[in-house]
């Protein structure tokens, strides 16, 4: 199934403008509304998905004018960049759309805040990715193991790769990159870098045939969009390895149903058939980690926990058992907690005690 | 010339205090003290250096025993980890030496801002660096070019890295890090990734046979000290880019003369020979950027500045010029802005020609 390619899509948009133009018609670009009155989790899929509601920016609407020349601008400098064969990032575009309005002291934009959600939108009405504008997001984001990645026709072997990894770039389309001779039977993706640089020195990967991914953090676009394609295109399952607190479990729900605020690319971001590997805080009990190391729950923790029992998302009886234990017991931990049980605690005992049991989240 | 094994220093350390205790005496550990007090310029070096002012810790002080304490415990696990031959993080530190003292409701540490500072006395007072002590910092930032890094018996070739390059690990010490096959001229340390992807998406690092190197932001120690070592040991020239705004110039002056608060590593971490290619304010009229892609200074910025000027590493005349013209014309510029002149002319006009005229600031 070949995509329409972008730029055909920019050029339609821009058509219709032109055409609405000629027509002595006010200018009008349809949008989809992306606000939560729009969003819905799609049982089927396991996806948070954007609705079917759509809203018009029109030119003629004082209210709109401004965001209205501003999406153009921006589909303008899109269609430039991808002629050119250049790529470039989302704070070059704010500074090359930037200018002051010939006989005005008006300039088109004032900051990236003002250019970011117009080119969001921008992606949302053409259903596509900014990666695919070639526009970069910001990257982050390591992994190791038994693949071989080609990058632009340079061969990276990740089993080959020191102590460093392999850098997940921010665009990681089939364009682009391509994964070549991998052998992993599942990929294990980690919250925190210093848990990766951890297992990655234990050769962890080696001896569990497996890949491991860190998002440093919460995963920027490529590095999920990574975890999506070696799901969808190599079958591989996913275990994700956050703390066992609220933050970690939001990016844990994230990585798998995708997010509110980029809802419509949930199919391309999110991997629903991921699974919680820990940490949990029954697993202060279950492993015997010493209460001293962990941390109590602050008012915002409680506030949010009971937030995040109401999502459908997290509705699974499992889930709720989990929530209701932290609630219950007062505190939250760190992965680096398990350290308290020695420093290979976490790949020697931890996760093979896990992965062998299957004692995953849903 | 070899050095003192790391496992030594702390033996020393440890039987220093056991034969205190034996002797009944106050155990007493010397430290350097590492306030600004003690820190001066070293005009012959060219780096920010600790003088040789020192403090005692000592065990029967009420106000130093909970430090004394938390030295031995860091010293301790330090030992564990280098016997072990595993290294670890200063997160999985402070975990690993937190607990209940026994018999107490006193914990040995009660978070990471209480082990860290901790942990570089310990530095100072072994003279060495944190990686040597198998700990890792936070890393980041990657290299591209014509150079092979051998990491640990796996070699990585930086010309075939494609859009990612070498992502730099915390510790790239002559232990784990080898430097093969280099044939650059020259080293660019640029202050944001974004640039370092626009730069290598356009193959800088070839037609103009240098490295690029990205420290995202105010570089990482890894970073540092990779610099430091591509200077030292395979005489590299290095050209730094950063913003034109204080913060830019600072991150310029740490990547040269050393930091205050690791000036006990500045041998080690800076680069005096470093030569500063751009921004600068007085880009502005000589490569005609539009005033409209420049940004107000604030009142932290202008008073920043004037601090700026104070400093002896700052006094050359042609600082002192640029930090005038500064407050002069009212305005500090990011690197993205000479995307407002098309999106390749930082890597086709500016830099060349930068680089042509040896444009540099000292």
């Amino acid at each position: 199934m070949k995509e329409t390619p972008q730029k055909d899509r920019l050029k339609k948009l821009g058509n219709n403008v032109v055409g609405q133009v000629d027509k002595k018609k006010n200018p009008d670009i349809e949008l989809p509304i992306r606000t939560l009155s729009n969003i819905y989790f799609d049982e089927k899929t396991g996806l948070v998905k954007l609705g079917s509601k759509v809203s018009h920016r029109t030119y003629m609407n004082v209210a709109h004018t401004r965001k209205f020349m501003q999406t153009l601008l921006i589909a303008a400098e899109c269609k430039k960049i991808i002629d050119q064969g250049v790529s470039t990032s989302i704070r070059d575009l704010y500074y090359a759309i930037k200018h002051t309005i010939e006989g005005t002291k008006e300039n088109t934009v004032e900051g990236q805040e003002e250019s970011d959600p117009v080119l969001e939108d921008l992606e949302a009405a053409l259903n596509t990715l900014r990666e695919k504008l070639h526009l970069k997001a910001d990257r982050k984001g390591y992994v190791a193991g038994p693949i071989t990645i080609n990058d632009s026709g340079d061969r990276i072997d990740c089993r080959r790769m020191g102590s460093s990894g392999w850098a997940i770039p921010s665009n990681v389309e089939e364009e682009m990159i391509k994964f070549e001779n991998c052998s992993a039977d599942f990929v294990l993706v980690i919250e925190k870098d210093a848990v990766w640089q951890r297992l990655n020195e234990d050769k962890f990967w080696k001896t569990h045939n497996c890949l491991i991914i860190t998002g440093k953090g919460q995963p920027a676009r490529g590095c999920r969009r990574m975890v999506n394609r070696l799901n969808k295109e190599l079958k591989l399952p996913i275990y994700v390895l956050t703390d066992a607190d609220p933050w970690g479990y939001y990016i844990y729900s994230v990585i798998k149903q995708g997010s509110i605020n980029l809802s419509f690319l949930s199919d391309r971001l999110g991997t629903p058939s991921a699974k919680f590997i820990g940490l949990t805080t029954q697993d202060v009990d279950q492993f015997n980690i010493p209460k001293n190391v962990t941390i109590k729950l602050n008012q915002g923790d409680v506030k949010r926990t009971g937030e995040m029992q109401k999502y459908v998302w997290f509705k699974p009886k499992e889930w709720q058992h989990e929530l209701n234990n932290m609630i219950k017991v007062g505190y939250k931990l760190e992965l680096e907690a398990l350290s308290a049980k020695g420093i290979k605690f976490i790949s020697e005992k931890y996760l093979p005690e896990k992965i062998q049991k299957k004692d995953f989240l849903p």
